[in-house]
């Protein structure tokens, strides 16, 4: 395919994507396949001859469409949300193209500077204290990770590398594995000290366990995957108070912040913590600038090595919705869930099972756990709404996360109806 | 920004993307920037409101190209290629639409499934033995990870999970804490056992090291990253030779097969290995296929967690190119590389630093470290090719990658003619 035909394919893509999401309501939320469904339908092996792209989009529909899960359907409500938006499309395509990879300054610097200044961009709107914002001298700073839990897996290690070098400083003839081995992390059963969990969006004391960690020097990582979004909206940020005691922080625009995945925002209290973690020096990776440019390094630190220009979906979805929409769209998910919670509680059959404080509303029917889960696989076999479980204290939990960004009032409705629905088959046929 | 909205200007950027790329050659393929140059050429927050999306594009130009290293460039001859085909960027732009994240088959069947088949495709054209592959009863299989340094970091994970349980089965009272203190990890100053290391592109003896870690029960891991491509031809396939012995086997079609970024594919031996090492099994994950569809749920047990649909990329490459597509284009890097080669050696003030097998050349100006860094700096500086160096054995050496889609024999000549007219001047002022 030269440019000529991808101008014209593009286009059509362009115009399928539309069309996909503009009529993603109409298809089944959660797909009617069973394991192994897909083998069957395309060869064993790659052709030897190169096909037509018409035969290629044609299997989008026959192969892949049957067994897609539907996360941008107005009716899911599964997890949590995964970011979708048309500027961060944009800003994906031409990432593709420019393909660069930002694993030092040199490699690309647009990659590396446009990175931390959205990154600065991001903290001033969560409000981050002034340490976590690079600026041109701060310490601290942004770097994009892939997950939370790759964010997770670079604080970890840059905090082992402190706690060595902490160490070391008062006992250099101390072996290094003697050290490691007696190194703990502490966490709770929902890892690290979390901002707004994955079963109920709870949310860690972190101004009660902020200043142990400062005083006993345990690095303190934070993690708000989900619920990181809503703190650029004033009445959300009181809940990241506590912030002032943390080394690292992390939270997934890719989630809630309309930036498509991968896109999980990752700051630091001080660089030098992660590039003493992460430092490689191969001389094929060194520049002129390598001292001046030091601090745009960081990226490279994050032990990946090599990374897309992941950045440009932020700077095309800030800009294309400003502060304002983005609080727009965080609060509207949020009155989303405040609208279903109130169907619940008017409900005297079922209960509210945990604190509904942002986009998920954790309820059951009042009884055993089995009726829930007999609700739960009744609702998910009918394939128009789609939710997934969490245990709560032993009980057997129903999560309704608002999720995709064309959910409105009247989905919440039809979900209810939907849910309530069943729920009174369910209820007739088994002893509550 | 609605659907209408993006029909039009996903058309424009898709005419952006191909202006961009057709005539990419006419830009400086190395950026004429100072560290810091782009913080100050854009506002130091996110604007309140809205911006408009002329406002975004005219940015491109002005703000983001000037700082581009540009890896498409066919007059780009440094690290390593990394792979971009008008196919792959069709894919991706569809992957984003669907924007499924991939944790689980339930999450999205498509993605978990058409990932699997993908690698059975793959590894088949590579020849790997029937143990890699998963096919309907296989025991192995692949799955796609971000970077070879990901890989990496899952074989090591999974390979101190066999060996724990392994010494467990002998020594159930054993602490974990004291097994894996003991543990050891052998690698050369590459890591771990590499075919077509980054510096000079050199291979291990995998023959010899192989059958050593079979007899000790040592995990053995191959890296592959840039190499592994050549391997689907026949003539560089016995490159592979000791794969028998491997229980884990990685490389990145985002190199040099025309996948863009991300897709680091890896196989393995045993896919138990992998699960046993990462197994997860939070409520809001399981699901009803959860026994019959436990193998596909592979991709969910490398420790990332979120995944997106990256195995639509290789579906359209590999069947728009066909296998011989694909080889044609491997042997084609390889014939410029050799015609490189060929002008190196005819020229009786360089030498040829390394063996050329694939696409990279390593070679120098006969004489001191200073006059070939004094001679690579020149050509950086004119920013017409862009090349970095290696050390091998203490000498400075100059690569150069065969990189780009689009680099043709002109291209390879035009280089030579610059770097020899660079090195007349840079002899006649040095000392040799």
């Amino acid at each position: 395919m030269d440019a000529a035909e991808f101008r014209r394919r593009g286009k059509e893509m362009v115009d399928l994507i539309a069309d996909y999401l503009e009529n993603i309501e109409q298809r089944p939320v959660y797909p009617d396949v069973e394991p192994g469904y897909l083998r069957s339908l395309i060869p064993e092996e790659a052709p030897e001859e190169p096909e037509t792209y018409e035969d290629v989009v044609k299997d989008i529909e026959r192969v892949i469409m049957p067994g897609v899960t539907h996360w941008h359907s107005p009716y899911f409500y599964a997890y949590f949300p995964t970011a979708n938006s048309f500027p961060a499309m944009l800003a994906d395509m031409l990432s593709g193209a420019i393909g660069c990879i930002g694993f030092s300054w040199a490699a690309s610097p647009a990659c590396t500077e446009l990175e931390t200044v959205m990154m600065d961009w991001l903290g001033k709107m969560l409000k981050l204290p002034e340490d976590f914002i690079a600026g041109t001298h701060g310490q601290g700073g942004g770097v994009i990770q892939g997950t939370a839990s790759e964010a997770t897996l670079v604080a970890l290690l840059a905090a082992r590398s402190r706690a060595v070098r902490m160490i070391l400083a008062s006992d250099p003839q101390r072996p290094e594995t003697d050290i490691t081995s007696k190194l703990v992390a502490y966490s709770s059963d929902q890892f690290c000290a979390t901002l707004g969990t994955t079963p109920s969006c709870a949310f860690d004391h972190i101004t009660e366990l902020g200043p142990i960690c400062n005083a006993e020097k345990i690095w303190m990582h934070i993690d708000a995957a989900y619920a990181g979004s809503s703190f650029i909206c004033p009445e959300f940020r009181p809940l990241l108070n506590g912030i002032e005691f943390a080394d690292s922080f992390n939270f997934n625009p890719h989630k809630w912040l309309l930036v498509n995945f991968d896109c999980s925002t990752m700051w630091v209290r001080k660089r030098s913590d992660l590039i003493g973690a992460f430092k490689m020096d191969p001389l094929y990776l060194k520049h002129d600038h390598q001292e001046s440019g030091r601090y745009f390094d960081i990226t490279f630190s994050c032990y990946s090595q090599s990374i897309r220009f992941r950045s440009l979906k932020m700077w095309f979805v800030f800009r294309m919705y400003g502060l304002k929409g983005l609080q727009d769209y965080i609060r509207k998910h949020v009155e989303l869930a405040k609208e279903f919670e109130s169907l619940v509680r008017a409900d005297q059959r079922f209960e509210i099972s945990a604190d509904v404080v942002l986009g998920l509303v954790c309820f059951r029917l009042k009884g055993s756990n089995e009726v829930n889960e007999t609700l739960l696989k009744r609702i998910n076999n009918g394939r128009k709404i789609h939710l997934v479980p969490c245990q709560l204290s032993g009980q057997f939990v129903l999560r309704f996360a608002v999720c995709a960004r064309t959910t409105e009032s009247r989905h919440i409705r039809e979900a209810w109806r939907l849910i309530t629905q069943l729920a009174e088959e369910v209820m007739q046929e088994l002893p509550n």
